[in-house]
């Protein structure tokens, strides 16, 4: 037997998320049964994908009932095996959530084994958020050569991909971003060619001055003013990528968008997606994208928070944009 | 020289549109020069897009200048012809705008001459509505057999060849009508599944029984409560052509969708068009629409008022939905 660590879900939030939304909780742990392997979690990853999952509100993946363990990627070693695939040793990505250790019959998990990429990367530029990316921004979006892209949470493990597929596809690239420590990092380290602060009280205005020639792809994250503001600046038949709405998560009256005039005059395709329905993409994006972090034109950050205990604040704070890139929990 | 009337845009709205902002003028007329015919018209088109000719925001089209005709489509005769493609008595559609007589250089300008089907019909089932109805649902719809399909405005020019056509793809198709008048006019005579008066007061209650599998495709003419009621009722890979938002053209504080999380989780593809965009299309368009009316599977019917004068008063009514399918002002 083991012991474990678990963050459960100990009730659905009424607005914004609380500490007190979160049980930290010690468990027993069986060793792996036939056919299972049992790994040890070193890094969780945060995303704002499980405010949904808190919420018993329809959405395409069902919510995490009261008193179980949050979902969540994870990314670890196997520390016993009974199945025949895996061995003791082996650096693995999963979806085992918010818990030190956890059992798998394999058909979840993803060995990885390159020795250049440190493990974490796994749950950023090389895991989900990268490939959200790359899905949203090319399949989606579909930029052409010299349009202006704008992204939103363009600092965070998403926004920070789009915006540097979005260069390489040479884009007219501008990042909405809260405050002045986001703007430097995405323009000065990533490449953006510009930043919008939405913090800075003049929105509207910022985005119109950084968008001279209009907005051909607003790729989504935040919802609410931010894309208010950008709808002003759409040229024709631009594309809007619908990824998030972190900033519409814990509002009890969320704000939408009134200027749908705009979407109709200028043809405006806007388009909900999921990672999770582009399965047959991951291969080819994961490969570019690696390909593109190991010849450095691709650059990502990590924000880690040491210790299990730590990931409801760590989350919340994901929530309030705290984090610059990816929000990782480190376990071991 | 002829005496000509015209209807000419006197003062730009602010909210809604009063018939003083037209003004009814007698001009004279000079006959054609070289290459030009001159055309009586027999019928005025009424369209909701020409609400947004009147103002003076941004959009796909040029507004129309105060003191000049409004724009529109027409029908009518060519009754001088000094142009060799046309002779007096031909049946010629084009969009010669408000007004008793029109000098064309003829390229734009479509000779019609199918005995069987009446002029007026060149204005809506057989003209841009009809093709705006068919380009939307087909191109941008989609609509796939057994699948639920919701219009609004659906006993209007557009909204009733849509439901129509959604008929003959072998769906489940509901209309959004104001008044029972017209609800019992797509159900009993257009061969809608089902109606929902939207000014009943139950908008949301009536949506969700009418649809009881959910919506795949929503075709929106309105915009507001419509929209909002059907963003609770989208399914998963809804498909939502944005053709108009007649509900808000006249608001001063447009109402817009606050419910875009149900686009994010259902990724649904919203998706703003204009019939003029699809030239390709027109000449399918019209061939398949033609046939279905001469084969009677597509039916259709009109509100006609007599008299430029009666111009105003008529695209006021429009706007109010007080009309049942194509709005026309008979001329002659």
């Amino acid at each position: 037997m083991f012991k474990n660590v678990q963050v459960h879900l100990a009730r659905r939030p009424d607005g914004w998320v609380r500490e007190t939304d979160f049980q930290i909780v010690e468990t027993l742990l069986e060793g792996p049964a036939e056919g299972e392997v049992l790994i040890k979690n070193t890094y969780l990853s945060l995303d704002p994908y499980m405010r949904g999952r808190m919420s018993d509100a329809k959405s395409y993946a069902a919510s995490v009932a009261l008193g179980e363990v949050m979902v969540g990627r994870t990314a670890g070693e196997v520390v016993e095996s009974r199945h025949p695939a895996f061995r003791v040793g082996d650096q693995v990505v999963g979806s085992l959530g918010w818990q030190q250790y956890g059992l798998s019959k394999g058909n979840d998990l993803q060995k990885v084994s390159s020795p250049s990429i440190p493990l974490s990367a796994r749950l950023g530029v090389l895991g989900m958020p990268g490939v959200t990316a790359w899905v949203g921004l090319l399949e989606i979006g579909r930029p052409q050569l010299g349009e202006t892209v704008v992204v939103s949470a363009a600092a965070g493990a998403v926004g920070s991909v789009v915006g540097q597929l979005a260069k390489l596809k040479g884009c007219s690239v501008v990042g909405v971003v809260g405050g002045k420590a986001k703007g430097e990092y995405i323009t000065q380290e990533l490449g953006f060619d510009a930043y919008v602060d939405y913090k800075a009280g003049k929105l509207v205005d910022d985005l119109a001055a950084a968008t001279p020639r209009g907005i051909d792809v607003y790729f989504e994250n935040v919802g609410g003013e931010v894309l208010e503001a950008v709808a002003t600046r759409l040229n024709p038949y631009a594309r809007i990528p619908l990824c998030g709405l972190i900033s519409q998560y814990n509002e009890k009256e969320p704000r939408g968008l009134t200027n749908l005039r705009s979407l109709l005059t200028n043809r405006v395709r806007l388009q909900g997606f999921i990672v999770g329905d582009f399965m047959e993409q991951w291969p080819q994006a994961l490969s570019e994208l690696e390909q593109l972090v190991l010849d450095g034109k691709l650059k990502y950050r990590e924000t880690i928070v040491e210790g299990l205990e730590q990931a409801p604040r760590a989350f919340i704070g994901l929530l309030r944009g705290e984090n610059i890139g990816k929000q990782l929990v480190k376990l071991a």
